[in-house]
């Protein structure tokens, strides 16, 4: 996976002159990311993609003061230079690295240097049902075999951003639930640690 | 929201020959049915519509049993005559009905009559949180100023099918998450009877 | 058939500024509308749609007065929930139901108000040839069978507007054009006769 | 105007095995044909050239015989090297010409060669209303300033194939629509004797 | 091959305010051009004929003086009507000379009457190794049996302006390409004469 | 540069049957590759980026034996994490040694395991001219300041397999065009041995 993160000094058409900028992500499977080949998006982008591609996008402005931003468009590209199951949820994770990093290398030319544009960090997680007991970052073959599956966005400080639990041909119950997300919380804290090391000096919050 | 189905007896060349069958939905806006206008989807179909799509498909199918139904295509058509903010979850609760009826209109012909292809009822519901309370079914209006979004899509019979919580610019606690569930569950019952009624002698469970 | 009509405070482009108005049509037929489920419209648009929706624009502006409507753009929806023989004619004749309903709305912003932006009233009709008989507004399963197809779009006072008549594989001789015509005069002034009555004391012509 | 054709031993898949060919055409305006330079259509092909590409097509087929012509596509190519206001009639005229010449180079291969697959000649010409006054044969400038517009297309035995009129913002009586018919014959004639001129011996007809 | 060019008076949204103009290329076979014919370019554009418009512009702007000709922008049209090998140099050999033509017809309004925008002539020619001799012109049959296909674009005066040499499926030595292009050189002094023959009085140089 | 290479069983439908296979090659720049962000290629493959790709596909071709290789279609993906002005040529350079890894995973499933696909080694480098002196492998901006640009495709043994230079808005004569191949064939040998290391092993050639 290749985050990487570029800042533009001009905002999008319809927020021109409202003194705030905006976090966008690109989402691109290099076609030997996968075995077979994945065929490029070279004429339309598929549905799957621009899905995947709102979600970075929301759970990143979802820890950001875009007013903080200025008239700046962050757009945070990632890129999957080989593919498990994963690739979604480690798109936010590492997306979050690449965006404070970008975001640190125009501090100065921010409205104000003392508000730090993001005020949380936000991590992803995938955690699934197999044989009805709950299990943590599905590798791609496991994913196909759970029954349910489950995306969860948090932020460093423990509060959801966005949770998508779907049973493709399959149902889930309340205590089925709860596990889930219990696991869930457990791999976010880790996840946070992750980032927190990768980050090292250039961390923004306590 | 007009929901029709239409059942086509091939389906898709990569399910050929599985002896089983297929359910996809098409969901559309009418450029009327929100003021100002809507520009037609006519050269290309955006992501949020494609997402819609999806959703409306996974949870038809996800009471399904694919294979009583044998090698057919059915289409659930959602065109959206009217729009306020529930159109998306709308499409799932009519879709089932329009599912039911055109099963209904084939039965003579399925593998086997006297195992009917829907092994549960299916409905969905928009639950969000506006200043920190948890409301139903959102109008547009309110739906804009919600904090937190939510779609539960649930059996007849209490089981999850999706849920996907969303926090645009926003986040939630364990404690809205519980408050919002309680909720979704209420309306879902609600919204079974209205099925069951409309439906009447074709409501095909107990 | 579904007739609505929006009005839009501003031109396109290559109208700026000429102190006159517009109006145009789109055309689309639902994919339950036929039986098998026509394909929807979504990454081109062919070309019999754009006929007929260049056909319904044209017969509106015939009887419109541009320069009473002001700087705006009235689009004229009309979606094909059923289809039969006669939704082209169907279009024009509905769509002026609705366009005068548009137009009545803002009325009071109209430049001049004692000035209405529409001098007639325009209705259409298909007529054919069957086995040598001419016969009005066919059915769908009469159309295929007709040697020839006309459609005439007159206006109230019995002025013509369009005449497009089509031998498809055949051909027609003077004696049959003139019962055609006739018979197609006598359809549009029942057709009137029905406007009048829908738009009952929004009917603006004496 | 130039009008080649070509044949090509296989029909459109939806005609296989029918035992009948099928005639199309294409039309086409070089960039230079117009002054100021018209964009060439190379993303899509716009309305007006789909339009007339099927008025080609259905007045050449209108005479064919297309069990005669067995399973054949003829491709009639309308290409305007020097754009007037009568390209679309031109194309039909001149596109027989091209017809009947390609239809005579595979005469041996035919099902039965003494059946020539084209029962009569076809061609087209427009005429309009200028200032209350039918006038043949507008050029460009006259016809933008024609209150009607009218496409009559005939056979060479007098035979009406396909009419169209129209008045872009404007209406027309039945004499006065008497007077562009009689009009349009006139000049229908003078253009079967062009055509035959022009084929010399290879005019199918008595 | 029908060669024209057009002058319009406005550049490119790039090149707005700087003072200079610009000479781009578009090319296109008509579908007779070929035997069997070729489809037309009508949805998009293909890499080959991208190639070819790109070398075409290039070729004419090496000769040019793009500030002598002011804010203007002139597209030189190449249409094939009958294709042999050399339609990719006959291009730039007849773009030349209606380039030429175009400009002296706006010679007027240039920024500097006496400043030319063309500071000399070119013309392209395709040489190629075929059993190891160098052979001029390939028509299309030699080509496609040629080992390596080279096209040569010179000046007038002699310099180079574009070499492209391939060997598909093949190599070629340093002897070899000395041969090619030495008999490159000899056809270009060749069609410089042709080319001043066919501009007479209207030829810009010496 | 990141160049991988994937072997498909099957070949494109019009080299079915043949009994040989081909090589193919796609290009692309990730956005962050250059600054400011380069925007992706989504709904269509822009010219520059096919002329690449054809020009690295015919040159890997051109030391192919496509025959030994067998009815399987190679696919060699460059996509570029960091631009410079040379990534056409590294394309070409390094395309080969992922070629040459990919078809030896595959040397026992070939029609003959003693007859290797690949005949020589290729390379590419560019070379400009810069105020008149020969200079190897420009980077982006001296590239920009070069006069004349000039690709060359060699083989290892020292034989050409394309030369295109080019001078936009400029020319060279036939000094500098013997200065610009003396410098390239330098290059190339020197590259060769760059090939050779990395490959090890796995070098095919003596």
């Amino acid at each position: 996976m290749l985050c990487t993160a570029s800042v533009d000094a001009s905002v999008p058409r319809w927020l021109e002159g409202k003194g705030k900028g905006w976090i966008t992500a690109e989402y691109n499977m290099l076609p030997n990311s996968t075995s077979p080949r994945k065929k490029r998006d070279r004429t339309k982008v598929d549905g799957r993609t621009t899905e995947i591609q709102r979600l970075i996008g929301r759970s990143l402005r979802a820890v950001a003061d875009l007013e903080a931003l200025g008239e700046r468009l962050v757009t945070v590209d990632c890129d999957v230079l080989e593919a498990d199951g994963g690739t979604r949820t480690a798109s936010i994770t590492g997306g979050f690295i690449a965006l404070v990093d970008a975001i640190k290398s125009v501090r100065n030319e921010l409205p104000d240097p003392d508000r730090f544009p993001l005020r949380d960090s936000v991590a992803a997680i995938s955690v699934g049902l197999l044989k009805d007991k709950a299990v943590l970052d599905l590798d791609y073959e496991l994913d196909s075999a759970a029954d349910v599956d489950m995306n969860v966005v948090m932020t460093g400080s423990g509060r959801f951003v966005e949770i998508q639990g779907t049973g493709e041909e399959a149902t889930f119950d309340d205590k089925q639930l709860a596990a889930l997300l219990k696991l869930a919380k457990k791999g976010i804290r880790e996840l946070t640690e992750v980032q927190k090391k990768s980050l090292g000096r250039l961390w923004p919050f306590g």
